[in-house]
Order: structure tokens, then C-alpha cells, then sequence
């Protein structure tokens, strides 16, 4: 049994008090400055308490669930309270902006961090809609920034009990490209994609392909102004390749240049049956 | 029991032919050039036979399930054989380029046309990816075109009893601008999304969001091109909505603009609730 601080308890962190609670025997204490949310934590037996500096001064484990400059300001503000060689984490979609800071912090202050990002979501957030399974066959991805190896281990040995289906190891830079691409970008598009005019009309005249790409336009959009500024180089980047394909699509369809709209779906086509997907 | 022929047994003439034989007591006659397809099609008792100009002789309901081009060209060379009073329909996803040409075949030949576009589908295509439910609580929209109300309710009826869960009355006009934002566009964007160089490094990094906006990039390219030139206007309209709403969310994010940034993202969040989604 291992003693646990979760700092935030909404969609990601009441998820994983929940999944910790489900599958571990270990103490888990959540912090949060929702009373509410605390109420119903304690009472769904999510935590075993609400987190104090006591708390942090016994903790093995602190996963930091928090925006990202939020994560820096409570550690920083936290930062003697925490145990020595405690392993402190968080859970940010974007890494490079903060993981040099968070790292630091720890060196300077006697235990270890190894930034991490459960690769899992929905297009709700906050603490009512986290449960227990939502990191059920995900993806972890680890970035070590520095931590030692079994430091490393044991967050990935944790990730496998709370149900995630793989551990990725990468760095920061690795990590916020491609994040950039496969979560970032969707999301900036849904939002585009549902100023159109006809999106409120859309009832009766759509199905899968819709709801699809329009999903996570319910978006909470102060946590996503946070995560795409600070990527706001790779994700940049990402959105010109996209608008750069997304305009031959459409130049070739203008024009009527059939050969050439044939090739570039052709091509779509081919990475996805290369991938197997 | 009606007779019934279905003339293209592909994703959807095959789930048309297979809801068909699970849900009515029609009798239906499947045409398809591929004789491995009307083999099982047969097997599986989606059809009752291959179908003939006999067939069409004694046709209550026609359903035209080819390309576009491919379904004028049938009609035009079959229109002889079709008997007086039948009703057509096609399954097409564009309307505009076609259901004049469809209408004015029927006018010629005294049976009826009216245009429908089942809204539902999957990323897989052709007879063995189609399945009886394929059509279940979907829309069928419906382009009459000039048919008589008593034609329209006939087809609507069968949509129900098909499974499908709402019919809406449309004009091939209205159709093409609403299935150029809720159809084509998701699919242009899919393939021009997968083009992106992070693409085949995405597993591991990648969750919902990813497999949402690539899904349908396993494109059907020869059929797509076609719907994509057939609708080149209202689509390269859609098309450049989108281009300009992502390329403001790019020029906010590049520009460090956080309070436009979280506008637009904002804007995009209550649409999505103001349609309770």
C-alpha cells in the first residue's frame, strides 16, 4: 500500500482517484478547491481523505492534475512539504513548457519527477464525468526528463494497475510534435469545423461522419488556450501541413483536376491501409 | 409483398438487400456485376435472384446503388424494360448533378423517380462489408424532384420499415449544401489530415481524437472523387468556411493572441451545446 496525493480532481485526476480506488490497494488523498467535488469524492470512496501537507509529507506518489501552469504554481508553492524522494508526476497535454521547470523544482527540492500524459479523454471534463475506466487499454506516455530509471519503473508499473495498455517512453520535444498532430490539431478543427453556418442546421442531413470530426468542439477552452499556446511551434506547424493538403483538396476539386483529387484521396487511403487501421 | 430491385449490391445496395430480406416480405431481385457478389448474395438470401429485364418488368421499386454517372447510365439503357408506374430511386450522395437527369428518364418512360440518400455508412465498403442494420435510426432523405406525394410516401414508408429512424424531405439544392458540410467535407478532411508526416508514427500517441478525424480516410477514391466533382460548388464553398475558421484559430495561436484564441474555441463550445450535443 503506497500513499497517493492527487492534486485536481477533474476529468484526469477524479478518474484516476477513481481507477486507484477500483484496482490498487493504495491510500489515495485528493486535493481540490471545489468543496462539491470533495463531498463527492470522499463520499463515492474515490479518496480515502481530502489531501493536506500532511499528506504530502508521507506521499510516495503525487500526480499533479492541474492546468499546466497551475501544476507550477502548486508545486512550487508545495514544494518543502513534499516528502524526499517522493515521485511527483502531473498529467498536462503539452510537456516542453513545463517540464524543465517541474524537473527543476524537484532537484532543487529532494524527490523525483517524471512527466507523464494519460493519453485518454472525452469530450466532457471535470470531476462528474471521470470514472474508473476511462484509462482502461490507453496509452501512457512517459517523459523522463532526467528521473532516474526506477523511478521511471515504478510510474509505469503504477500506470499498468490503474489499467492503461501501454507505456511509452519519449521527451518532451517528441511528445508535443506529435501530440501537435494526433490531439491538438482535432480539436482546433472541431471548433473551426463547427462555425460553419450550416452546423446548426445540420439535423436529419448528417451521421457518423459528422459527429465524428465535430466531438470534441465542446470544448473546454480555457484548459485548450493554455495547451495550444504553449505548443504553439509545433502545433503551428501542424495546422499549416493541414491547411496546406486541406487546400490541394480543394484546388483540385475548383479546378475539376480529377486525376489529381484521385491521387490525393488515393494517398489517404494507402496510410491508412498501411497502418492496418 | 412487393417487388423489389436493387440494381448495385455494394455497401449500400447489399444493406439494402439485406434489410430487405430481415425485415419485409418483399420480393427482391439483385443485379451486380460481380458474380462472386450475387453469389453470396444469394446464399445469405439477401436477394431472391439475379435480377433480369424481367425483373424491371414487374418492378414496384427500383433502387438505382451505383456511382452517379453509373446510375444515369443504367437507367437511361434499361428505362424501356422498367414497368409503367414503377418508382426509382437512387442512393446517391450528391443530388443536384443527377436527379434532373434521373427525372427527366422517368418522365420519358412513365414510371416514377424520386432521389433519396440514405445517411448512413461505414470507413469499409462493397456487398461484404454491408450488413442488414447498416439503415437502423438513420435519416433517408428524400428529393422528390416533382414525384407525387403518394410516390414519396411510398418510399418513405419502406425507409421505415428498413429501420430507418426519421425521413426528410429535402431539394436536391438544399441537399448538396448540407451534405458538402456534414458528408464530404469530414471525408476531404480525413485524407488531407493522414497526409501529415506525423501520421504513421502516431501509435502510442494517439487516442479518440485521432481515430475519429482519420477514420474515414480509408476512402473509396474512385467513388469519392466523383461525389467530391459532382458537387464542386457548394463543397469548395464549405471547404473555404473551414480553411478560413482553422486558419484563424492558426493565426491566433502563432500570434500568441490568447483572449481571440479562447473566443473562437469558445464560440465553437456553444454551438455544440446550443444543439445540446
Amino acid at each position: 500500500m503506497e500513499h497517493v496525493v492527487i492534486v485536481g480532481l477533474g476529468l484526469i485526476g477524479g478518474s484516476l482517484a477513481k481507477a486507484f480506488a477500483a484496482h490498487t490497494e493504495d491510500y489515495v488523498a485528493g486535493i481540490d478547491t471545489d468543496p462539491a467535488v470533495i463531498e463527492a469524492a470522499l463520499a463515492e470512496g474515490a479518496i480515502a481523505k481530502e489531501g493536506t501537507a500532511e499528506d504530502l509529507a508521507h506521499a510516495d506518489f503525487v500526480y499533479l492534475c492541474l492546468y499546466p501552469q497551475a501544476d507550477l504554481d502548486f508545486l512550487k508553492a508545495h514544494a518543502p512539504e513534499i516528502r524526499k524522494g517522493a515521485v511527483v508526476t502531473d498529467v498536462c497535454g503539452i510537456k516542453g513548457e513545463i517540464c524543465g521547470k517541474l524537473a527543476a523544482c524537484a532537484e532543487q527540492n529532494g524527490f523525483f519527477y517524471c512527466g507523464s500524459h494519460p493519453m485518454a479523454g472525452t469530450e466532457k471534463h471535470g470531476y462528474f464525468a471521470s470514472y474508473a475506466d476511462l484509462f482502461k487499454g490507453a496509452s501512457y506516455l512517459l517523459a523522463p526528463c532526467g528521473a532516474p530509471e526506477e523511478v521511471v519503473d515504478r510510474l509505469r508499473a503504477k500506470a499498468f494497475s490503474l489499467g492503461f495498455g501501454r507505456c511509452v517512453l519519449t521527451t518532451p520535444e517528441e511528445h508535443d510534435r506529435m501530440i501537435a498532430f494526433t490531439s491538438q490539431v482535432p480539436h482546433a478543427l472541431a471548433c473551426a469545423y463547427v462555425l460553419s453556418p450550416c452546423c446548426p442546421k445540420h439535423r436529419g442531413f448528417s451521421a457518423g461522419s459528422y459527429r465524428d470530426v465535430s466531438r470534441v468542439a465542446n470544448i473546454n477552452e480555457t484548459l485548450w488556450t493554455e495547451l495550444f499556446l504553449d505548443n504553439a511551434g509545433p502545433l503551428t506547424a501542424e495546422l499549416d501541413t493541414l491547411l496546406e493538403n486541406l487546400s490541394a483538396i480543394r484546388n483540385a476539386i475548383a479546378s475539376g483536376d480529377r486525376s489529381g483529387l484521385c491521387e490525393l484521396l488515393r494517398r489517404g487511403r494507402l496510410i491508412k491501409e498501411e497502418l492496418g487501421e
